[in-house]
């Protein structure tokens, strides 16, 4: 709510003789509402979301969408200026590489598939994680982006969860305990379950961020109160078949390529 | 997974004799699980989402990535080719325009806010929804995005949802009575509340449009089980500081501009 903060400001200085719609009292209580700052202040070097091309585009918008719902003005960074392009085929300006970036308070790494294998595999890239995350607030990974930050050393002896799809047998590659939750909390370091998970990760981060108050108005923004169709969405909660089924079509893909390797 | 489906089926003719992550019979399961069908076929004339300057992105990229999930590769239709902005910054390639598409079995209008009334009072946009709905299997809206389908006169004497800020008074300038629910079908006519409710109300429509086993593939995949950290998300469970904040703030822009306007 910053940015519109910012411009209430400034339409407030143009408009307030004409702005009937709310008393002085009302404007005055709005204006200090919006006014928290985040504590700490993750806003000196920001919020940065490493993208890739191959991402799941929801594991990055989904907590971008949060973050900038409390007025934290997150930015995409990816290995070079330009666009990217999404597993389901967006493609999104980036405006920031990460030569651009020596420095962020926090850090989000979203997963995907095999691009995601790829990155884990990428010396370029884990050093630049490793660099951030030396001065970072909070090193946080949505869905299989845990795999980067296991494979950039971040995970070892921590904590953990992923995306369903055998996460206790691949964050044990990288020297991590798997915890079956929506996300997971180990000093600095948070990760989440697959893909919509990161937008709980994002909005509990906000609740450590802000005050009570605060979060429900940045939920409220966000109409989050979820209500799936059906149940599943989780291992636990789908039937025989379907998690059989999409079981098989990761294994096929990676189970011999990526689980089963060194 | 309709993409992923293709790219299965292309790499077991190149791979099957190495692909020893698998048996046969479940090979033989997989590919005969990820050959269902959508009925009716939404894949005939395809899923478009109406994008535009200062949409909130996660209207769009919640039911793009849900759509996506399911197979049935849902694509950007802007007024005019090329790049949009999102209300909160992303940059995104749009490949179609609306003279590109005459013909859609679902349509999806995202909301925002200023952009979004802006949308309301603009002939040719609503003249292109129109023909749209004319041979629509599902004319659907996300957040404020009801208040286009509204201005296009698709409302009139509908039950409909919309984002939760004075949805009540705004849907009865169109003609149609407020449910206050996560997502509303009113014949082929389909809203949803604010921003995350667009994920649900996809979701509906995939469980809609597939088996139930099938469904929960697509939810596991997203693995979506969403869990908000704390209580909130709704009008009826926030608290009357931030709820009165939040109604004030859009207020100030919305208020006499839009709610009370003819």
């Amino acid at each position: 709510m910053r940015f519109l903060r910012i411009c209430f400001f400034s339409l407030f200085a143009v408009l307030s003789s004409s702005a009937y719609a709310l008393t002085d009292a009302q404007m005055f209580e709005v204006m200090r509402f919006m006014a928290e700052k985040p504590k700490p202040d993750v806003t000196v070097n920001g919020i940065g979301i490493y993208v890739y091309d191959g991402i799941n585009s929801l594991d990055a918008l989904g907590p971008y969408r949060v973050f900038m719902t409390a007025g934290l003005k997150p930015f995409l960074i990816a290995k070079n200026r330009g666009t990217i392009t999404t597993n389901d085929n967006l493609k999104i300006q980036v405006d920031k590489s990460i030569a651009d970036v020596t420095k962020l308070d926090i850090l989000v790494i979203p997963g995907g598939a095999a691009e995601t294998v790829a990155q884990t595999k990428d010396p370029v890239t884990l050093a630049w994680i490793q660099q951030i995350d030396a001065n970072s607030l909070y090193t946080t990974s949505v869905c299989t982006g845990s795999w980067i930050l296991g494979a950039a050393g971040l995970l070892q002896g921590k904590n953990a969860t992923s995306n369903w799809y055998r996460a206790k047998q691949i964050l044990a590659k990288y020297g991590a305990t798997f915890q079956p939750k929506r996300w997971v909390q180990d000093g600095k370091y948070w990760t989440s379950a697959g893909v919509s998970a990161g937008i709980d990760m994002a909005l509990a981060i906000v609740v450590n961020l802000y005050s009570h108050d605060y979060a429900q108005a940045v939920m409220l923004d966000l109409e989050y109160d979820p209500q799936p169709p059906i149940r599943g969405g989780s291992l636990a909660k789908t039937a025989l078949v379907p998690r059989r089924n999409m079981t098989w079509m990761y294994d096929f893909y990676l189970l011999d390529s990526f689980v089963r390797s060194k």
